[in-house]
Order: C-alpha cells, then structure tokens, then sequence
C-alpha cells in the first residue's frame, strides 16, 4: 500500500475539512502543536487566505510542493515568493461571490433601512406610536462599488433591480453595463453608498483611505465585504464618532475577530462576523475545489483552479 | 375671506403631517381631545389605515365628507359602511411598494444569512474564530409569495436576481411571470421562505394558520411585511418556541406597538417596527397624495386616488 501524503491544516477553524481529508491524506492540524516529526512528510497546506502565510514554517517544510488555499482570496499569501520556491497556490474562484452580494445588499438594507437597529428596539420595549421611524428609500441611492470583479459585479444586478443608480471604479478600465469613475475619490464623492468589493493584496493595504471616508462624507454608507485590510480602520471609526462618516456596515475588519469593546459607542454601524461568503453552500463548493486540486497535484494532473499569473 | 375646511387628524404619529395642511385647513388633532366644540366644522378626516375607524366618532361629525387615508392600506376601515354613508375614501397607492419589497428582501437576508444576530454577537464579543458561523444561501430557495400585487411583484424581481426559485398564491388566478400554487397550503408546502404581502381585510384574518404554519415547517422561514391579523400570531410564537417553524421575519404585528414581552426568549425572529413602506421618499409621496386628494375634494374635483370598488 502506498503511503498516503500527509496534509497540513492552518487554521482551527478549517477543522471540519479533516473529515473529508482523512479518507486520501495523513491530515496534521497546525493548532495541535507544529509537526516537527512529520515536517518531512507534509505536502500540502490547507490555508484560508486572508491569514499570513507562515513563511518560516515553510522554509521548515521540505517536501512541501502544493498551498492550498481554501478560500477564494489569498490576499495573506505571497504569491510571488512561492512562485520563486516552486510552490504552487491554488484558491476556490467563482463559487461564493453570489452570497457575498448578497450579504452586501443584507448589510446595506439592514444599515439603511434600520433592520438591525429597528429589531434591537422593538426587542428593548422602545418601540412606541409617537417614535415611529422613517428610514431611506434605495430607490436612487447612488451606489459606488470599488473593483468590478464578481463580487462587484453580482452587487451591482442586485442594486439595479432595487432601483440604485450603480457606477463603479477600478484601477483597470473594462467593459461594463456601469459607468467607470475617473478615480477612487471620485466614485466617493458622487455615491450615497460605497461598497468595497476588491481584491486585497500589498499594493492597495488602506486603500479606502481617511480622504476618500472624507469624500463619501457625514450622509454616505461605507459597506466592506472584501477585506478589513483595504479600509483604515481606525479612520473610520473616528469619522463615525465625529459625524464626518454617516454609517458604516462591515463584515470584515483589521484584525478578526475584531474586538467588540473597539466599536462600543461607535454610531450607525451593522457588524457581522465574516459571514458573508460562508454559507453551506459555498463551502460545500469551495470544499470540492479543494478536493479536486489536491487529487489532480498528487496524481501530477494540471490543477483545477491555479491562482492565475 | 373664505373660512377653511377643518380636517381632523386621527393618530398622533401623523401628527408631522399638520405643519404641512396649517397652510390650507383649520387642523385639529384626534390626540389633543375629541373636537366636540367643531364637531359641526369637520369636513375631512385624516387617517392611517391599519388603525380601526371609530365609527361612533363619523356619526357625530355631521358635516364630514372625507375619509383621506394616509396610507396604501386602509383595512382598519370598513369601506363599504362608508360609501353606504356617501363618504368617499381615498388611500396612497403605488407609492411605496418598492420599499417595501426592499424590507421583505432586507428581512430575509437579515434572517437567514444572520445579520441581526451576527451583529449582536459581534457587539457582545462573541465571535472567536472556533465558533465562525455558516448560514444558508438565498440561492435556489424556493420562495412563496402570498399575494401578487404591487409589493409582491416587487418581491419576486429582486428574489429571482437572487436567484431564489419564485413561485406565489392568491385567491385569484391572474397571467404573471411566476406559477401559481394550487393553495396556500400548497404554496406553503412548497416553500423554504414565504413572504406575506397581500391587502389584508376581513375575509382573510388569520390567513396564516396553524396549518399554514406546519405546511411551511421547521427548515422554514415566515417573512410578513403587508398586516399583522393576517397571521396568527400565537400560532406562530408557540411553533417557533417548538421548533415547528424554523424562523421569523416580521415588520407588522397583531398589535403594534407590539409588546416585547411577547418576544422574549422566542428563538430565530428578526422584529422591525413597521417601518417596511415608511421611508422619507414614500412618504413624501403618500403626502402628495393626501394633499392632491384633500384640493381635489374641496374643489368638487375628482379624487385622484379614491379606493377602487
């Protein structure tokens, strides 16, 4: 019989992938303690993307020859640097970007329409005849979206359908049913709603930026269901404190978990634990990406979802 | 000078409503103290139609002419002992079922995918990184829409950009772009989430049973944003308490302010304040309307939204 190659999980909370690991590998779990006596076996790491890389544990590892990715980004993975080693990366694409627009739409509604707020009240008792609120329509609500990608794009054919006027920015021009900002602070400017859809790597780390919270200004939306590191954090929450920032709706943050005591006190935010890609579904589909990369990689057949160049 | 048509506003969270009728009629306000002294000048009353009309109260205004309901809804009032009166009753149709298709949408989303609690437990410090949540995707459910009008129309567009499967009933069979179920029950069989958007009136109180509440069972989700007596309300908080209903998503409720007691410890609700139509731009347009409709009848023009036989 041969010897199965055994795979090294990063992250606890990929835990539940050895049950479907344990039948074709030798699974390892980082959190269990490093794998000193198996450093020589380990093949492949299974990783979620938006965690650092351990470059160190790999230059440890040497019969590693596959990163894994479970996720769709892999903005904590150099790339390049593996590329160099001869380390491939592959990643799940094109499978939650759906759910992800529609968390975002989830967040914008619940941020607009008061859904989170309106429930936290009629559950206090504070719900009275003379305190009804008035919220504001979508309709005509400008939506920017930062990155056209599928995330962006999927956001954008749900804000049409709610009658949003959608435009977007990229660093790259494309062909789109959306008209393109001249700039990231333009797009601020001129939306009552800015979404971040992007993808995350070194070169755009706070990209939404104190002037361009400053250009979106005390009436507009900040929604983020990219990733913490593309907005200035800190920025932010002072900008909502001081009413420069008119509401914020993140489900993505610096650190995460992030810390709940940093946002007590902080108005008009809807906060959700990075849930929105994670449905059953997704990671049922990102789970089968992950199968069939790492058979195609130990059968020597071409990977089925390689990060592309 | 002409003396002023006097008008009487009903419910005091239309109060905001006077500052823009002072102009052009003598307004008195229900809440400050029954008009007895100008019971005789009382030519209009202004109403929000979910709230019962106080037929005593009409048959001492001698002189009204009007029932000028503010809102779209007008099953608090008993129209046909109206116009059997020769009192006419206006509504304000059209305006803002787009909203609230966006709340129904916002409270599916809120619910399923977890806003609401996802934002408590972030706030309470809850997210660790062993306990991350994974919720369901919208897509492919199978939505039942009760009622196919304005607001569930509304519905089904933005439920098929998401991709949900749209299916509706209504006691009606009208040509529409998605199949109508045989019955409610069978709808409700057939369905993961049903949404409730029908005009509510006496011949469909309680539509919601019992039975309709185990047809749609313990996977399922109830969203109502049309009327609270169309749903019984006991019925679903014990089977929600049971787990014989899976979630629910309501905006209206059989008494509202609905008492939070009643909600406590009642597992899967999102509650929002009937605030699903109540956004600045409808009611901007519901007091055009108003407006539009109160000139009208004063000048022995026709109604420009009088409520259809």
């Amino acid at each position: 019989m041969t010897q199965r190659p055994a795979v090294l999980i990063m992250q606890r909370h990929l835990a539940p992938l050895s049950a479907f690991l344990e039948g074709a590998y030798e699974v390892y779990c980082f959190w269990e303690g490093p794998p000193i006596e198996a450093a020589g076996d380990i093949r492949a790491l299974i990783v979620a993307g938006e965690f650092e890389l351990d470059k160190d544990l790999i230059e440890r590892l040497p019969n590693l020859s596959l990163v894994a990715c479970f996720t769709a980004g892999y903005d904590g993975i150099d790339v390049a640097w593996c590329r160099a080693r001869g380390l491939p990366v592959t990643h799940a694409p094109g499978v939650n970007h759906e759910d992800v627009a529609d968390h975002a739409i989830g967040l914008i509604l619940a941020s607009r329409r008061q859904i989170a707020e309106g429930d936290r009240a009629v559950r206090a008792g504070e719900w009275s005849l003379s305190s009804r609120s008035i919220t504001t329509s979508l309709s005509g609500q400008r939506l920017g979206i930062v990155g056209l990608g599928h995330i962006g794009e999927a956001v954008a054919r749900r804000a049409e359908v709610m009658r949003m006027d959608v435009r977007w920015w990229g660093p790259r021009a494309k062909e789109a049913a959306w008209p393109r900002a001249d700039s990231l602070i333009a797009l601020a400017r001129d939306s009552d709603i800015l979404v971040v859809a992007c993808r995350a790597d070194e070169s755009n780390r706070g990209l939404i930026s104190q002037d361009v919270i400053d250009a979106l200004g005390p009436l507009g939306l900040l929604v983020n269901v990219a990733r913490g590191q593309l907005v200035d954090e800190d920025a932010v929450i002072a900008a909502l404190r001081e009413g420069r920032l008119g509401a914020a709706a993140l489900d993505v943050f610096a650190e995460e978990p992030t810390d709940a005591a940093r946002w007590a006190g902080v108005p008009n935010t809807v906060l959700t634990p990075h849930t929105g890609g994670a449905t059953t579904e997704a990671v049922q589909g990102m789970l089968m990406l992950l199968l069939h990369n790492l058979s195609a990689h130990f059968a020597n057949e071409p990977l089925q979802t390689p990060v592309a160049d």
